[in-house]
């Protein structure tokens, strides 16, 4: 067991990675095209690939259409080591089939939520979820992060519960995203149990320099869909003295994203960037960025020099 | 239109409806034949089937799961006009193959959840969730019960968007259950939308006397899955003097089981007074029934006389 998680843990995915947003067709399909593109973006600009998480609007998409989705980005040769699916849901045989379905296709980790409709369930439950899915899926290479957002799912993955559960399955339980944006949390997470190779990634950017400092692995965060390339220049250059510069710089369009609505503003964003106007849209029951809201956020983009360095024009 | 709503309302499901728990196998498959039996039980002592709700734990059922027993149910007979499914889903495709499954088999109505995921959405994005599975399912034999659940979902039903609704889709749009425990929220749905066809179902028979009175179409309640011959007799009885005493009755039986967890009590006492064991199972997140609160539940309600006359014996 020793032997094998420490081959694993050398594998593991670090660094920076995108919730990569979803694009949809303008009946609210999901629209593969742009998908595969963003997603190479990304990957071109040192981005890992977080799909289907919460900025992907991973909830308002389908099991069978995160499985063909799934399949075809495959298909198209992206790597599925640099892929941490989020595969989570409310009912362990869902969250089975899509966790299965990242495993045997080599992806480096699965990202997943608690069940998040029952409220005030006990870590007995979700010690008891968590593990039934680790038994049905029954594949050594399972990677699972756990996925701590409580102002979503109301049902927090506390620290007892992590701890019962890298005591039950080490090495399959790799680490976490916290998005709960409680500097505190994340740091006792990583004091707890990073040196039991536990990677934790905060689900922002502007925490990379401090979190670094102690131990995570990187970060999972939103605004790597629109600005991969500065977000992964930080990590990069972690331990030097440029931090400080790129720390500034990243924390710049951060800040103008925080002052809207995250999810539709990305999009609006690369609708506008990349031409495609489509990339605009979201499935309810999100709603758009408003025009007034969208002229805003694009001239307080343009003021810091906000540049999305080759993507993709349609 | 005016017409083709008074023939569905004058067809539409009334009364007493159970959301029948669901059985699992030790293996914490969803299993099949007690799940028939209890529906057949309910049915004979005058509940129709609100399937998979939130104490079915629906949540924790896969749509393809829900599908398969919904499919099983009905090639054995069970009348689709005494059924109204839960059909909501965080994806409105998901919701959509539900809820399109459900109508062309001829359901009496579908419960449709909103999507429960992300948090704060507006009255718009809610608006174009429903609107879209509407579009889509695209049949006019459709009837929609919202459901109002705030304590799980974080997300209402406000008096304003089924107004919005009611409007763009009269007929369609024909009722809801109130989960949320207030009793002025129910009363004012009722009033606002009662005189328009809208069937308005508190959660609990505890309400039926007083919501009956201002015209609720009934009820859909947990407790209905342990004591439906009470609870229908009291629907029965409206408007007659028995009412009171019916009512007393039936909240004997309320009162002990919202002393517990409802879901797993429901189930225990299932599983004492049926002897198949199996019957206390529930799927992770929820927790069965611990033995001492068991033994106390079950001795509170030898105290009052409880009975499930006819339940099969396995």
């Amino acid at each position: 067991m020793m032997e094998t998680s420490t081959v694993r843990a050398n594998n593991r995915v670090k660094g920076v990675l995108a919730p990569v947003v979803t694009p949809f067709t303008s009946t609210l399909e999901p629209d593969f095209v742009p998908f595969l593109k963003h997603c190479r973006w990304l990957l071109a600009h040192g981005a890992a690939l977080a799909i289907f998480g919460t900025n992907s609007e991973a909830a308002s998409i389908s099991a069978v259409e995160r499985l063909r989705l799934t399949d075809a980005l495959l298909e198209a040769g992206i790597p599925a080591e640099r892929m941490m699916p989020g595969t989570g849901a409310c009912a362990v045989s869902e969250a089975t089939i899509l966790t299965d379905h990242a495993v045997k296709n080599g992806a480096a980790g699965v990202l997943m939520l608690p069940p998040f409709y029952y409220k005030g369930v006990s870590d007995d439950g979700l010690f008891a979820y968590y593990a039934e899915v680790i038994e049905r899926v029954g594949d050594s290479r399972l990677a699972i992060y756990l996925y701590h957002i409580p102002q979503f799912t109301q049902v927090p993955i506390t620290l007892s519960l992590i701890e019962r559960l890298l005591k039950r399955y080490p090495g399959v339980i790799a680490g976490a995203k916290d998005s709960s944006g409680d500097w505190g949390n994340s740091k006792a997470m990583i004091e707890a149990f990073g040196a039991d190779g536990f990677d934790v990634f905060p689900a922002s950017e502007s925490l990379l320099t401090k979190a670094l400092a102690i131990g995570a692995a990187g970060c999972i965060s939103a605004t790597v869909n629109v600005n991969p390339g500065v977000i992964h220049a930080l990590f990069a250059a972690r331990g030097t003295e440029r931090m400080a510069e790129l720390q500034e710089k990243a924390d710049r369009v951060r800040r103008i994203f925080q002052t809207t609505t995250m999810i539709p503003a990305m999009k609006r964003v690369i609708a506008t960037f990349s031409g495609r106007q489509d990339w605009a849209i979201v499935r309810p029951p999100l709603d758009a960025l408003p025009v007034d809201k969208s002229a805003m956020l694009l001239a307080d983009l343009e003021a810091v020099g906000f540049a999305m360095p080759g993507l993709p024009r349609y």
